[in-house]
């Protein structure tokens, strides 16, 4: 791709120009026609998920170079097909853009994009770009899961254990830096830079899939639900809940949270952004307590955090009985509008 | 679904009391998970396709309802996969809404978007909504289409009959009736509402494609390109040659127009608004002749407008003798910049 002056606007360009300079950023073969044409698997059922982005909203130049958000829009999607159980196939991306936006802005977004993409699977493979007051970013995901092995919401079983693939409130601490760096006195630079990364690039647990492909692949039942944690752990464990007519009971000292939180944060303060800071972008899977130990010793940072009740209500208990049990509610979190 | 108070808007119900509304509009064994988990036919290829209208550049209250925005915005969707030769499977919506829309409103463009689905095929499978300042409608649709079978642009070949599947013009003037009521003082009431309903519920010619499958079926090649012709006839007949790396000669007098044109336009006025007009969601096909001819007598409206050539061109003929070739280019049709 050619070098772009860091000053041409898209409005210079026009919707052709800029589309002509973005489809460098996708594979050769499905550029040019009306609609993309991908290969679904014999064998494989496929799964679609959408997000819309809106600047200021989801993303500000404040705390989010263009690279990022781009990586943040494919990595939010990836993660809903992980926490389908589906292996990533493609993307369309739709752009709403100002004509004063910079070209450079949106080749830099979707080098973001593609950057995530070369890392877990799947490409660019069409979208849409029209003018607008705000920058819109509308990403479609779809991929291949066997129809067999798809993890919902909606099938967890009193008993399960509830297991984490890693630590929670990160992505929450790390936007916190971002938007007031006077806080987080007590954290050398590393520490700093680690939080402030794992908001802006977030991982989707693909990895989970063949681990959980292999444990499971021989047995004739899957007998894994859950979600991924992007609006929350609480959310997550309440969503799976409500969907499969059960409860909880989640042990405080049982989630995995950032150790640099302990020299930052009170108890009570670490705790509120692993339950409700949202964007961590983990798996959190309901699954029999022989298995979830064994994926927590193949996947490290994996933790089991609790277990799956008859009783509809998701508590947060203290196994060192020194706190009371506290019922967790949505309220806590938050709404977009 | 309940009654909607005409008055409630978007924010006093947040997006998760909106999300629930509209679930109502989408089949019952696809809600409640991070993604929709489909079914493609084994035999079949994947088409996906994407769109992003915004709210006053593609569609406003003055000309359009929401029932009729919603209509036109999937319509536009099927017409790309039927351009591909692919039958509908289900779409995602992605919607930007300011809080102050109201409920109602929302609900009415879900009507719209379920009456095209209904008729045409496919369902709303899933979407996200978020806040925006503009409204945004980001539409991704999936298709399936057997491998062999897929309609490209980039393989016409010279001696191909170019057909088109109906008259062009119809939506340009149906818009110009409603933005300038004060035109076409010589149309009767009747063909001011034919020509606005051409714009507001345009068909995606989906009825085409069981057609080509019965004249191709036995066939071991599949002869025909082509797109459909959103942008306007010209430039679907300039892009598929450009695609193609062929020319085409177009007969000005062939080119399929509403009747009423003649008692309204000059011809020069008719035959701009019928190249150029765009959004008539007609297909342009690149096939040979025999086939070309079959199709015009089984598909009511269907034409055979023209010829590819070896000459990269794109002449614009009058087979009468009285005027002199014109080059089309693409310089007369809209940027959206």
């Amino acid at each position: 791709m050619s070098q772009t002056s860091p000053a041409l606007l898209v409005q210079e360009i026009g919707e052709q120009g800029l589309l002509n300079r973005l489809q460098a950023f996708c594979p050769a073969d499905v550029v040019g026609d009306d609609a993309a044409v991908l290969t679904v698997r014999n064998d494989r059922s496929l799964v679609v998920t959408s997000d819309v982005l809106v600047d200021k909203v989801h993303f500000s130049d404040q705390t989010t170079s263009p690279e990022d958000a781009g990586w943040r829009a494919i990595a939010a999607n990836l993660s809903d097909l992980a926490a389908m159980g589906a292996f990533p196939l493609g993307i369309t991306v739709g752009l709403g853009l100002p004509g004063t936006v910079k070209v450079e802005w949106v080749e830099r977004l979707y080098q973001g994009m593609v950057a995530c993409l070369t890392q877990y699977g799947g490409a660019i493979v069409g979208g849409d770009i029209c003018r607008s007051s705000v920058i819109t970013i509308a990403i479609t995901a779809f991929g291949q899961v066997h129809p067999d092995r798809v993890i919902r919401r909606s099938t967890a079983k009193p008993g399960d254990a509830i297991l984490v693939t890693g630590v929670h409130g990160a992505s929450c601490a790390g936007l916190e830096l971002l938007l007031h760096p006077e806080q987080g006195q007590t954290l050398d630079s590393a520490e700093r830079i680690a939080l402030i990364h794992a908001h802006q690039r977030p991982k989707p647990r693909l990895d989970l899939l063949p681990i959980l492909q292999r444990l499971t692949g021989a047995k004739h039942s899957f007998p894994i639900s859950g979600m991924d944690s992007s609006d929350g752990l609480a959310d997550a464990v309440l969503q799976i809940c409500r969907a499969s007519g059960v409860g909880a009971s989640i042990d405080r000292h049982q989630i995995p949270i950032p150790s640099v939180f302990k020299h930052w944060l009170s108890p009570a303060q670490a705790l509120e952004w692993a339950l409700y800071g949202g964007e961590d972008f983990e798996l959190v899977l309901c699954l029999p307590i022989a298995l979830a130990q064994i994926v927590v010793q193949e996947l490290a940072g994996a933790a089991i955090v609790g277990e799956i009740v008859v009783e509809p209500e998701v508590l947060l208990v203290d196994s060192t009985g020194q706190q009371a049990d506290e019922v967790l509610s949505l309220d806590r979190g938050f709404q977009h509008f």
